[in-house]
Parts: C-alpha cells; sequence; structure tokens
C-alpha cells in the first residue's frame, strides 16, 4: 500500500492556513494531488448547519502535480469536510483514512473546531512520567509513616499482591527537585505526576482529600518548590486527578457516611445509606461521585476557585491535569453526565488560562467524548498503544487491568489502519493534544511488551515520531523491565552502575531529535507506504520535512523518490540507508530499526 | 465478497432475544459460526458506563457449524457491543459492517438501545405517499382562490419556475378519501401526506398557522374524513411537520415583525428587526425558529396540547409526522439545539402513545443525531436511496436540492460497503424506523432515474427486501416519468388509458410479497454474496427465511448451498433460477431483475 500517488490532505497546519479558527472563521485549505493519481477535478464538501455544502477551489501546478486550494468556512463548532475527487481514476473520496472508493459517512471526514486550541507547547513537549513514592526521596525523615503505610527500604522489592498497595517507600516531591538535572539531560519538557493528594495507599488514586498536597510528599510548599525548581529548568508540570470517585476515607464521604441528610450525602449514589453505594469497579474503598450534584461540582472542578481551577493558579501553577478514568466518569447506567464534567472541567481551565492542558485517560473509544467543549485530549492508548504494541509487542501483557483477548499480533497495514481510524475520528487540535504512550504505570513496562529490544526501540522512534505528545514512565530510559503494572512501579535506581548506558544514550537521541524538531511536534502526517513488517510515513510542518521508516524484521522497499518533490535526502538517525536511482528511492534496514531523514 | 461462511450477527430479533430491551435488561445474543469460517473461540466484548468488559458465551453445534450465545445486560442508553473471533483464521472481530482484521473503534460495533423501541407496525407497512395538491380532487368548488395561487386544470402541465411554486390544481383530501380503493388494492398499508397546514405555495412548507389543515384542502373536517376512512380501510396515516422554520405568512411571524418585543419576536433569529432575519437557506420567505425559545416549543412540539402533539391525538389522530428537514432544524452557527427539538418531540409522541412514529427527513449523515431519545428513523436517502441509485440510476439528477458532484456511478461491493455503514451505525430500532425510499416528491421519479426500465424494476425489488419502511411516491405504480423534482409533482392521471397496467401489476406483486413477510419486516440481514454486477442476501425472521438476488446485468454465481443450512428453496417472485448440485447452487438471471426465494 503506497500512499504518495494519491491525494493528500491532512487538518495541520501544512495544509490549513490556520489550524485554530475562530468561529465563523474563514482559512484555506489544501489538497496535494500528485500527477499519477488519476484526478482533475477536486471539490471540497463541507456541512453548514447540518447541510451539505460544495465548494469549488482553483488549483496550480507544482512539481509533482498540482496543488488545489480551497476557501473553508467554520462556521459551527466542528466543521466536517472531505474532498471529491474526479477524473479517470474513477470518482472516489479524499477522507481522514485516505481515498474511499464508495460514498462514506462522515465518520471519516476531516474536521476543524471552533470550540478552542491545544496549546502549541503541549505536542513540543516530551513528558516523563513520574509515580512520587518511586522516583526519588529527599531523605528527609518522615516523623511517622501513616498508619495504613507498610515502610519499605529503596531497593526491597515489591511485595505480594495483599500488601504492595500500601508499600511506602518515601518518595517524595523534593527528592524530584532534587533530581531534575537528569531529566533535563534527558532532554524532556515536562514531568507528569502522579497523584500527590492525601490517601490511602502508594498510588493515591484514592483521596482522602483534595485540599492539600500529601504532608507524606512534602506537602504544598514541596509542590511550590518543585514548580519553582521545574520554572527554572524550563520544565512543564501536571499532575492527576479523579473526578470519577474518591477514597472511602475522604473528607467528603466521612461527612456522607456520617450524616445521610449532610450535603456531602449528595455526591455519591447511595442505594442504602451508609452500607449500599455505587463505586469504582465493584471496589468498596472507591465510592463513584453524583455529578449531579452542583455543591459537589462547585468544590471539586466548576470554577477557577474550585480544586481543579485552584491548582492550575499559582502558586501552585500546574501546567494542566491528567483526569484519571474520565471513560467513566459520570456514567452510571441510564444517567450519563460525562459531556457536562468535560465541559465545566475545560471552561475552568480556560478560565484560568488557554495555555493549561487536559489530558484525559481513555484506553478505548474516545471519539465521541472528544467532540464539542471538551479534553484537549486523551492518553491515546487506542490510536497510538495498542496499534504499536500489536506490531512489536506483547499486546495480553499490556495492562493488567485490561484482561482479555482482543490483544492480538497485527501487520503493518492493519496497525496503520487502526492507527487511522482514531487520527480520522478526533480533529488535529485533540490529536496533537493527546498523548502518545507505550506504556504507563497502569502497564507492564514497554520493554517487557516488545518481543525483543530492537523491537522496544522500533516503539521508541514511532513513539518520537507520530502526532502527539510523547510520554514515558520514569526508569524507561535507563532500561528497566516489569512483566505488569505493579512491578513496573519499581523504585528508579540511582546507582547508575544499574543503568543500561546505551539505551539511555539511545533514549537521549530521540527525545533530543523529537524535542527539537517542528515536524513532529506540528507537522501533518502522510502515510507512504504501509506493509506486513514497514511502516513509512512523512511527517511535514511548513519549514521541515521528515521521512521516517520503521522496519520489524531486515527488509528493503522501492518506490517512487519523484514524488517526494524533494531535491536531497539527509539521514538524522537511525541505521537503514537510502539510494536513490532513476527517480526511484530503495529503503534498506538491516535490522529492525526506525531510520528519519530530512527530505530539501 | 461471500457472506456466508463468515460469522454472523446483527441485532435484529433472529438474533437478539429481545431487541427492544429495558434498561437494565439481560438479553440473549447469538452468533452463527459456520465450520469454514476457522473460528473455534468467541468472545462478547461489551463496554459499561465507558468501561470494556469481556463476557463468555457457550457453543452448542449446528448443521453448519457452531452457534455462540452471550448474555448481554443493557445497562446504558446505547448499548454497544461486538464480538472477538479467534481461531485458526486469526483474530478478527465481528462487527456491524462484518469481519474486521483490525482493531476497530466502537463506530463499527452493533447497539442495543433501552430508550424506546420502534412501533412494530412501521416496518410492516409500504407508505404511499401523496402530495396533497396534485393526487384526487373531490370536485367541491372553491369559493375563492388563495390570492397567491394560479389555478390549473387537472391536465395542464407544470409551469415555468417563476409560476410552479403557485400552480393550484385542487387536489384535496376528499379526494384522497374517494381513492383509497386504489390504495387498497395495491396493497399499501399506510399514507404519508405532503404538508397540509395553510400556507402560500403548492408544497405548503411555508406555513401560514399550525391551528389548522388549509381550508383549501377541506380543513379539520376532511382530515378527520380521511382519518376515518384509513381506519375503514387498514391504512395508516402521517403527515408533514417543519421545525426548522415557518412561512413568512406566518401567524407567528407577522406578530413577530409587527412587535420587536412580542413574545413571537423570540421565536425567530431577528439580526435587525424587521428586515434581517436567518431564514432557510437565504430564502427570506422562510424565517428559522429559535428553539430557545420555551413560549415557542411549547406551542410547538413540546407536550400533548402542542401543535405535534394534538395533531397525534383524536379526532385527527394521525400515526406519525414525518419531520421536514430535520437535519438542520435549531442549528445555527456555534447554537445547536437539535438535540433538545428530537429529544421533546419524541418526549411528546411517546406521551400520546409509543405507537406513533417521528421519521426525520435526513440527506446526510444521521448517525449522529439518532442516538439517545430521537426521532424513531430518518427517510434513508444514505443508506438505501443514494446506495441504490448508484447502481442502477443517475444520480445526478437526485435531487434538485442537491446538485453537485458526488453522486456518483459505484459497483455492487462499493454499494454494499455504503448500505452497512449505515445500518451499523444504527440501532436496529433506528434501522426498521427508518423510511426505505428511491425518490420523493423532492427528486426526479424512480423510473426516470434507473438507467433503463429494468432497472427501474430491480430498484423496486431491491426497496421492497432491505431493512426499512418502505415509501414510494404517487404515481410510481402506473409508470410515471419525470426528470426532476418539480415535474415529479404532476398531477395523478385518473384516466387508466394512461396507466402502464404491467409496470402496476409488477408493482402490486411486490408491495403484497412486502406486506405479507415477517422476514422483511423484521428478519434480520445477512449477505450472501456482493459482486459488482449482483447483490445476494438473506432476510431472516424467526418464522421465515428469504434469498433475494438482485442483479443489474445477466449472469450467474455459484455459492456452495450446504451453508444455507435449508432443505429447500422455493421461488416466490422473479425470474432468476437457482440450480443446485452436489451441495453448490447456481444463481442464475437472464436479464436484470431481483428473485426471491423461500428458504425452509
Amino acid at each position: 500500500m503506497i500512499g504518495l500517488g494519491q491525494p493528500h490532505h491532512d487538518p495541520s497546519e501544512r495544509w490549513v492556513s490556520n489550524p485554530t479558527p475562530d468561529p465563523g472563521e474563514t482559512v484555506t485549505v489544501e489538497v496535494d494531488v500528485p500527477s499519477e493519481a488519476g484526478v482533475d477535478r477536486v471539490l471540497l464538501r463541507t456541512m453548514h448547519d447540518g447541510e451539505q455544502r460544495w465548494s469549488e477551489g482553483e488549483s496550480s501546478a507544482t512539481s509533482t502535480g498540482a496543488r488545489w486550494r480551497f476557501e473553508l468556512t467554520c462556521h459551527n463548532p466542528v466543521n466536517m469536510y472531505r474532498f471529491w475527487c474526479g477524473g479517470g481514476g474513477g470518482a472516489r473520496w479524499l477522507t481522514g483514512t485516505g481515498m474511499l472508493g464508495h460514498d462514506p459517512l462522515d465518520h471519516h471526514d476531516f474536521r476543524l473546531v471552533t470550540t478552542g486550541a491545544t496549546p502549541r507547547w503541549v505536542p513540543e513537549t516530551v513528558w516523563y512520567q513520574i509515580f512520587p513514592d518511586r522516583f526519588a526521596t529527599s531523605g528527609r525523615h518522615l516523623d511517622e509513616f501513616p498508619d495504613w503505610a507498610v515502610p519499605s527500604g529503596w531497593d526491597d522489592p515489591i511485595a505480594g499482591r495483599d500488601v504492595r498497595m500500601r508499600q511506602l517507600y518515601g518518595g517524595d516531591l523534593d527528592g524530584i527537585v532534587d533530581h531534575l538535572d537528569h531529566l533535563v539531560g534527558l532532554g524532556v519538557g515536562g514531568i507528569y505526576l502522579n497523584p500527590i493528594f492525601p490517601a490511602h495507599s502508594n498510588h493515591r488514586y484514592d483521596a482522602s482529600s483534595f485540599d492539600r498536597v500529601d504532608p507524606v510528599l512534602g506537602g504544598d510548599e514541596a509542590l511550590i518548590r518543585l514548580r519553582e525548581a521545574c520554572n527554572r529548568a524550563g520544565l512543564r508540570l501536571i499532575t492527576d486527578i479523579t473526578l470519577n470517585h474518591t477514597g472511602e476515607h475522604h473528607e467528603w464521604f466521612r461527612a456522607a457516611l456520617a450524616d445521610p441528610h449532610s450535603e456531602e450525602a449528595g455526591y455519591y449514589y447511595f442505594t442504602e445509606h451508609p452500607e449500599r453505594y455505587e463505586t469504582w469497579l465493584g471496589t468498596p474503598s472507591l465510592p463513584k461521585l453524583d455529578h449531579s450534584s452542583e455543591s459537589m461540582r462547585r468544590r471539586f472542578y466548576d470554577g477557577p476557585d474550585s480544586v481543579l481551577g485552584r491548582f492550575l493558579r499559582p502558586p501552585l501553577g500546574m501546567d494542566g491535569w491528567r483526569v484519571d478514568v474520565a471513560n467513566m466518569t459520570g456514567r452510571y447506567g441510564m444517567i450519563d453526565h460525562n459531556a457536562m464534567v468535560r465541559s465545566l472541567s475545560r471552561r475552568t481551565s480556560d478560565a484560568v488560562s488557554p495555555e493549561k492542558w487536559l489530558v484525559a485517560e481513555h484506553w478505548f473509544d474516545a471519539t465521541l467524548d472528544m467532540i464539542g467543549d471538551t479534553w484537549h485530549g486523551v492518553m491515546n492508548y487506542t490510536g497510538i498503544t495498542r496499534p504499536i504494541v500489536s506490531w512489536l509487542g506483547e499486546l495480553s501483557i499490556l495492562g493488567s487491568l485490561m484482561p482479555g483477548p482482543g490483544q492480538d499480533e497485527r501487520d503493518g497495514t492493519m496497525v496503520a489502519r487502526a492507527m487511522d481510524d482514531v487520527r480520522a475520528a478526533l480533529s488535529w487540535q485533540s490529536v496533537l493534544g493527546s498523548m502518545a504512550l507505550l506504556g504507563s504505570h497502569d502497564t507492564a513496562r514497554w520493554r517487557s511488551m516488545a518481543r525483543s529490544d530492537e523491537l522496544a526501540l522500533v516503539g521508541l522512534g514511532l513513539l518520537m515520531t507520530v502526532p502527539g505528545s510523547p510520554c514515558f514512565l520514569y526508569g524507561d530510559e535507563v532500561g528497566l523491565t516489569a512483566a505488569d503494572n505493579e512491578l513496573a512501579r519499581r523504585t528508579m535506581p540511582w546507582d547508575e552502575s544499574q543503568w543500561d548506558h546505551s539505551w539511555l544514550a539511545t533514549y537521549r537521541q530521540w527525545i533530543q531529535l523529537r524535542s527539537g524538531s517542528a515536524a513532529l511536534a506540528h507537522g501533518g502526517f502522510r502515510w507512504v507506504e504501509r506493509t506486513a513488517d514497514s511502516l513509512t510515513f512523512i511527517r511535514e510542518s511548513i519549514g521541515e520535512r521528515l521521512l521516517v521508516h520503521a522496519a520489524r524484521v531486515a527488509g528493503a522497499s522501492t518506490m517512487p523518490f519523484g514524488l517526494f518533490g524533494a531535491g536531497a535526502i539527509d539521514r538524522v538517525i537511525g541505521e537503514a540507508t537510502a539510494d536513490i536511482d532513476a527517480g526511484h528511492m530503495t529503503l534498506r534496514a538491516e535490522a529492525p530499526g526506525v531510520t528519519v531523514w530530512h527530505l530539501t
């Protein structure tokens, strides 16, 4: 399946004059039509207040064919569009999933939204995810460990199933401050912190208060110190909020249990007070919140003085939130408050500053949740993680939270299709606002999921070259392995003799390439070739164009080079070679790997 | 592309124990797995409050392979599901668009809704569409024609563009009463009446009042006489409402113009009173309604005493409404009240009786509008009309309201894909609640769109065998032709010497087959074979199974008959032959046509 030779458009700044239009704004959209495509007429099809509209465009010649240009007025919140292509090749549609020979639903359409932009810094940032208890300790002595905790030494192993959630290793926020040089040396642009609220577990997803940072981590003062240190180091900082439930020890839930007539009793779904209430996946320690309570919404996420708002404002000044289990939040049988939660949260975040970022945990099909006033993006498990793992790794261990089948090995053509489905069904703003990842604190470590170390590095190369904001878990960069998500939460080894230094050097190379490239941050995405064992694509911004070739086995592909419209090709990372001969190019990989070239 | 040999499920009563579940109800869903499929394990994947769930099933042997059976609890308003199929054939997904080899979004999932059922009579009904001014006149003398009207004799031709909207031929509701024997003789089950409100045009989409039936048509009393006559004849009766706009002569709009502070001024979008206001597609005579007005909603469609409610109740007692331009209603730039209009209208209709039907005009992708509390169905231009016309006719003349390209000839495989896309993205209740049509008062007549008379009858056979509630325009059955939608609105010729009697006999045959078949009304839909020039499928209810073969050219197809699990095949209509030999069946068509067999 060769992509070049076919007409191309994507809603990136490469092909749209302004990918973040205001309501009513008219933008220019462009389609590249190679001569080989057999297309001699292109029309733009849009929807306007629910009704179809056709627009004629203008074409001009390019070195490889023609460029068609159309005016598109962004009249609605979501502006769907696609292109009709007529000519010798028969009438087809150019859509977000490529060229279609049947008359499709709008599901495949490109889309431009007028409901707010993703901050430009988001896709420019490579994230370093830190599980606070396990990254580093400042060495300060805790007067008293919480009574639920099982204190563990830094080098102690993860304990058995009944104890592991309570093991406390003593990592804290000042410990992170002490090791920022490691992050700066890697070249990452931001830290994603797992929850920092007080709780009764080391993962802290069972918050007992939203009023303060856990004293075990150093409290609010430590978070302010970390914020300031990150500012000095040029690092972004986000942390984790759960809007779906609290812990059973939460102040609100204690008040609710104590008095069925309390305001807080209305924050939860009691079916029989106080014994029976709805929970997160049947876990009694995690009572589910009822978002029909206006009082709860106001305290928690509606408005700048809410918890969500307060942590975004100085002096805490987080750059955004990762929203835990966003897929379930507000959903309970016939009740669905999810759209309200998304919209109010976004309003709060935008009110503090449109430069803040909300990224939602979502392991499944988030596309319907990403219409309108909503999160900027999702943790892109469906559009990036699963497809890549299905090509290079063992999906069966992807998430211990996601047991079951449907985690099958796929060839490259099916992987590309899964990625395309998601990219096409999200606005480009949501694609750029989503987190790209190969794993997290909820999965096995990527190096253990990959079928070999070579393939793990193929995954790393893809992570750093696909659209989105890449994120990896602390310690991935020094070669840590872990067969499940609990083992993945081991402590960071600070004895550098335990590090895989060659692995670290490779991570650093890819992070630095990613962090310095406008094409990888903002550029459009265009397939060149998809085969069972290789994926080749172009990322192109206005000023930069990169060719990316990922091979999971040794092999070679030959393609017509003239179509690229490039004069020169210059390798910037990787081991594959590009031989150009008589207008064709052969990409040859002697081993699995990802190679990137500048096209000029 | 052979469909049998692959696992099959559809959300019809054939494979779901109760396709209209209550909230929380557990139903059984079944998958037919032919031995040839290479599938030895099937799992059910559902979503529950936004989270994925897996269910194990039970399998039992059948004569052709296995039947897998699962319990599915309908916990949410829309319950999405699909099946994971593992085995020698590799892991694939069984979805609403068939077997997929990549990991898809939920868009393709089957869906069961708990938000209300489509009345069972809807898909059992074949509709006869009547444009009131043009079907028949009772001969009563109108004291005075409306001043806007240009009176025309019954046999006068349709006039030129500037006059045609005002030509009045004098058809009326009592004229319909006089000719119900024609409808009964055809075997149709209901009448769909274009608008009957007073207006300033013959199409009456520019209502000047909603308080009464147009006196030109005989007023409320005539509608009651028609209702009673239909009851005696066993015919359903629906008519047409426009919630998007009124006419400029409407009482509400006159009040709004007269006083910018009137309640009615808030029913419209005035940008500069009284000169400038939002309209239907820029037509000043059709001012667009602002649905943020609670007063307008209450008078128009919210509650049993509204216009929408009153016409459904005795003595007028319509069986439902066709909702004009539902796709645009309530949509205006950044404002989108469409979901509210759908939900309130449905609530009103259900409050009068859950046996009423709301079917929305929608020429485009209606699938996002069909989630939740909404219309029972749409006029299925996208899932049925356009695909069939793209196979057999000239799409360029489909709708004079829909000019432009994107109306291209398609081969059968692409036609099937377009139909599948829509059927899969709607709940089965919405599929059955949608109107199947080849044309309407808004298109050229089907016989003129088809590339030949033979192909027009292929279309008729498909219209009567696909899922949905089939509808055709008065006069189609006697062979009328018309190259555009205005010419299509010619008067019904009652001089039977002008009729094509052989055409009429064919229509009657198909209507009677359709009206008497449980499989065609309620049965599931399963592809047997899709080629460029033939479409073969099975419709099966619990008690009846039909094989349908449509050919657009002469030809033959051979398929393994054993897979059907049938012992005998018995032709009920059409000219193709089925020869069975050594476990294979050859379907042979000597000419274009549709043939239907009973399988027993």
